[in-house]
């Protein structure tokens, strides 16, 4: 899907600076990607037989998929570009991102579905956090 | 719509500790309300004569949509809270809300229409900054 | 909240023909409420000792939640307006808060909290089906 | 992005029945691409210098970039899955992907960037269209 955020990029009529154009389109590749996997590992998780272990997980993740595709959004916006609510948006995303991240970490010994789920998570989220 | 936030706060069935439900509930209702007037602002600026000269506009108000509604979904979880996503959000929420009513002011002597929006988004806004 | 969704119609700029503006006013405003109180219910579900009985709840919550808010949003543009895309929409909305109302009723007798929670949102749901 | 769709599917921790894991996760993968794709596209149609020939094509795109996020959602859900509901959803879904390349293709002519943008759209649309 890279490919088609980055031809997004490409095809904004107006000037977009000195943007990392290939670092940008990853990023928001990386919101997108990890707001659909939270979305499927909230749902994985209920129906797991150990659902009522996995109720800070289900949350965490509902919450990472709200605001990751938020983020997208608002990083998918060139015009008028406001580089402090960039900032914060992208704050609020690492920050919801490394308490998924952790949050998984800590079910990976007890559940044979989760871990693979956390890790795939956890990658696509280590990106988000290199925004310039 | 403040009573319907509050009575789902109220039937939550765990304890809620010392959290002042008041407060928490006009918080997720400025939210809500928020995303609906920015989004329903974006489409009022889209019908403008002028709507080349609100594109600034439009797109701070669609950003505006997208960080509200997920701070009001983050609000209204309270299973698993965690206070530093919370806090992140919240300063997300009040950057792109003060961003919205900067812009809207700009435009409120020139734009017969915008101010009356602006005003009554900027006032459902600040409540959002109050949040302990 | 109906005063201000209602207030944001009042000022759109272009002609907005014979609409019924209470009745929209209230469907979007019920569309906004019941995604918030989806999104609430869901999370109180987790809460709940007996969450494992309650996936299919919860899920349904979840669908009902983000169906309601894109139909919220769908139904504050007035700008290019599509009677196609508008009912396909609504019928949508429609099928979503039937499933989520059903699912609720059916633990009313088993779950102290949740038929509460379940009958607020049936009402609010039942408006939406009176669309034009 | 459609690997890490397939591999969540893969690791749901339930059966998932007769289900053809390959069509559902490139229809997600259409759904989510869709919703970003849209989402810059509205926002490139209002760097155009002829913006206010395109407000109904932003609109349009607004309202594809809801649906289709909104339906990526239920469809990456599979716990407590049902028919009528996602049947529902998709057939709003393909109404409103419809609607917005009809928007995209009359904008082909007249304007340099808009379709290139509307033809990679309508590629991604129209697979989900196919969905059994």
């Amino acid at each position: 899907m890279t490919t088609a955020v980055r031809s997004m990029l490409d095809s904004y009529p107006a000037d977009l600076g000195a943007l990392d154009r290939d670092a940008l389109a990853a990023c928001i590749e990386a919101c997108v990607s990890c707001s659909q996997t939270c979305t499927a590992c909230a749902d994985a998780c209920l129906a797991e037989d150990t659902v009522a272990e996995l109720t800070k997980c289900i949350r965490t993740d509902l919450d990472c998929a709200d605001v990751c595709a938020a983020t997208a959004a608002v990083l998918s916006r060139r015009t008028g570009y406001d580089a402090i609510v960039t900032r914060a948006v992208l704050q609020a995303c690492a920050a919801i991102c490394k308490a998924c991240a952790d949050e998984c970490d800590g079910h990976a010994e007890m559940h044979r579905n989760v871990p693979r789920r956390g890790r795939r998570r956890f990658r696509s989220r280590y990106r988000v956090l290199h925004i310039p």
